[in-house]
């Protein structure tokens, strides 16, 4: 069932379409953003904002909506492009079949020097561990993941296939890296899943606290950087990107593609859109929500967030807000 | 000490209070809403909201407090009769004894076609599953449960007593499913439990993300409809409804006893009041705090919520509103 | 590497700075808040707000940063004395090596009458189980914990290395109590990490829902008092003290040191500031973000928080506001 490429004929075919400005028999074996993608990667275009990008795309093939005018692009103009999008990526790479084994430890997986692995914990086929590590019980590392040395693993924890943890990092009980991303197209009525062949990278000194979920990318990483450390309760979206040395404190929320500079601190109960920027050395104070880009070293509160500063004065005119209110109705 | 029925008599006898309009040989087996009940059902009256459904109610005995007037429904009067309900919930329903076995799958459980449970995964007594499920390790299964073909539960995923899955559902790490609802009784400033004694039911094509509970119903049960999707570190209360095709972002909350329509989106973050309906096609917005009824098709944001271009207006207004109070002061 | 204490010699050369007032051979064998340390603790002060605290403490030595004046008290002046005592608390308290055995109950622990430990639960060395415990699989109690008599974990709950439970506690699916707080240093752009070397108390009657988590201290207990009933996905952060019947609704994040009187609500989704006091008898309701100390009896909403009647208003307010600013700037 599972194929490593297609043609752009066969494609055109099983998803249905006009092929344009492409050979039938180009080879297509990998999909990436329009940006990252090369002769052999296929692409789309799904968000208008990305247009321009869709025009220098290097992209052996670009699915893209009928009316939208990619010019000489290499393309197969079909009904619901991310739908297609999401198809290609499924039948690319298809959910691999658990490979687990009766020993705790996959004989295909290696264990470093002075690692120990509490009865009741799983290492998955292939996976690496590094020296020193602590894999406390009920931990449970899926195939092909790679840890550094001295990483620490309390009860509980979860790594999915293909995650990528640098030295020393600690993740407390019952968190969770590398759970599918929350992805879908809308199909007639139905959301259909995107499958996220992504993965979690996470670098050097890192701790994470407990309960907290780090999902896989969509396509590539979701990565958080050096010396970063989450508390519990967070939830880091597919592909966001965080910068190193952040504090990123309990029950926040980052959503899907955002993107994190360095020393970046948010406070409790932060939640943020997705697909925006937070400039490095920044402050968001707790339950701020924010919206739209910040730039470096800001300091802001709010639903939605506004400079600190501002964010006090509203409250302060908010709580005169009833006086005021009654006073020009009683001029008026 | 665990019974399947009581007299009315009985149960006077045992909660204290005044039988009225009912035999005292009535023999009661079930505790259900007043609605639900019938003549072989105990029922409550404990929100002064419910009266006229009381007063219609075909229940056998209708445990009230002093004061109210039910006419002539049968009827046992007593002094805080949420308690009184509480208690005899616990006696009809006692939590039963755990049923662990030393094999990892129940002898009494059934296992379908091509299913594959992993080493440390544990199958409870009678759960029956269903074709092809994928329970990888650490996944614990309680008693009584029914999994459709099909399913995907990842690591450590817990599904108390009695869960019913559909078809295809698929549960990322760490999520649980069934666990008691949040529910006591003030006595003398003590508070004391409310036996949940309901169950989870999931529809076909459900996703649940990692580290989310769904509470199991307090009598009767949460309901998660088909082809519904929810996000990692969501939180489902007791007798939640949420009907088809919903999209549920990470970290949001539903209250109990609120219902959704279907196709409803809420973006991350969003908490809902209980016993409130959001219509179908509602679209609430990230961060929203929804406290009462909200219509089919509305798109709504704030907090508490409103309709959003209404929310933007006052955001924008807010900004504007330290200006403003200080220029009204300059006037006056 | 370990040691049980220091000379004020050994710190003195060890951390660098400036010996005063104090021998360089008193023996340092703890680490204690200031009100709390006697002859033979150490302690710091890292926030001018306890000076005068200082000034008062009892201390055998006291890490501070040079400019601040401690009259006679015994003191080490050094540069950043906050990262100084993490240094001092990591020497004497090295994160203990974990003792697992492959009996899942391990030899030294201790399980009263009638327990019923399901197969691949985990029971740590030394661990003292009361009488009647039910305790799940895929739980994992860690060292030197101690419980009461008939408490029930559910499945994947982790206890940390010295938690302690009352009596009829009963803690829901994947919670996990003790894990480390979130409490770091900044040095020189880098967040090194302050050992939390406290543990968790949890009195008698206490329910816990799933995939909550509790810290614990970085110096002494986090405790949640007798009857208090907390809710799924809730934080309870390092050194929070929870008064007694309290009841604490699903995704409320309690931020560290901050303390709770007796019979306090907290709605769902609440949040609270650090270090702040939230009254007896008071109520928050859902979503409310509180700042700062809340007396006894208090009703309050809102972000921020404000009396409960004060936010209706505002919110009421608020929504006529866009038409205020719209009439206003007619008139000028």
């Amino acid at each position: 069932m599972s194929k490593t490429s297609f043609t752009a004929a066969e494609l055109a075919e099983r998803l249905g379409g006009d092929l344009r400005n492409c050979p039938g028999d180009r080879v297509l074996g990998q999909v990436l953003p329009l940006d990252q993608a090369g002769s052999g990667a296929l692409s789309f275009l799904a968000n208008p904002k990305y247009h321009a990008r869709a025009l220098q795309s290097g992209a052996g093939l670009i699915l893209v909506d009928p009316g939208t005018d990619l010019g000489d692009r290499p393309q197969l103009v079909m009904k619901n492009a991310y739908w297609g999008f999401a198809q290609v990526l499924g039948w690319l790479h298809p959910e691999p079949e658990p490979e687990w084994s009766d020993a705790p430890v996959h004989p295909t997986a290696k264990l470093g020097r002075n690692c120990r692995v509490a009865p009741g914990a799983t290492v998955g086929a292939r996976t690496v561990v590094g020296d020193g590590a602590r894999i406390h019980p009920g931990v449970h590392i899926a195939e092909d993941c790679v840890l550094g040395e001295d990483c620490v693993l309390f009860p509980g924890v979860v790594l999915y296939r293909g995650t990528i943890l640098g030295n020393r990092v600690r993740i407390h009980a019952n968190s969770v890296l590398g759970s599918d991303g929350f992805g879908y197209v809308p199909v007639q009525g139905v959301h259909r899943k995107i499958p996220q062949v992504g993965w979690v990278e996470v670098g050097d000194d890192v701790e994470i606290g407990a309960t907290s979920t780090v999902d896989r990318g969509a396509l590539g990483p979701t990565r958080i950087a050096a010396g970063t450390k989450i508390d519990n309760l967070c939830q880091v979206a597919h592909n966001v990107q965080i910068g190193e040395h952040c504090v990123i404190a309990s029950m926040t929320g980052i959503s899907g593609s955002t993107t994190l500079g360095h020393h970046v601190t948010l406070a409790g109960k932060v939640g943020t859109a997705g697909h925006i920027h937070i400039g490095s050395g920044s402050v968001l104070t707790g339950n701020t929500m924010v919206g739209k880009d910040v730039p470096d070293n800001s300091f802001m509160s709010g639903y939605l967030a506004r400079p600190h500063k501002q964010w006090l004065e509203c409250q302060a005119a908010l709580n005169r807000l009833p006086a005021l209110v009654k006073a020009l109705k009683a001029r008026t």
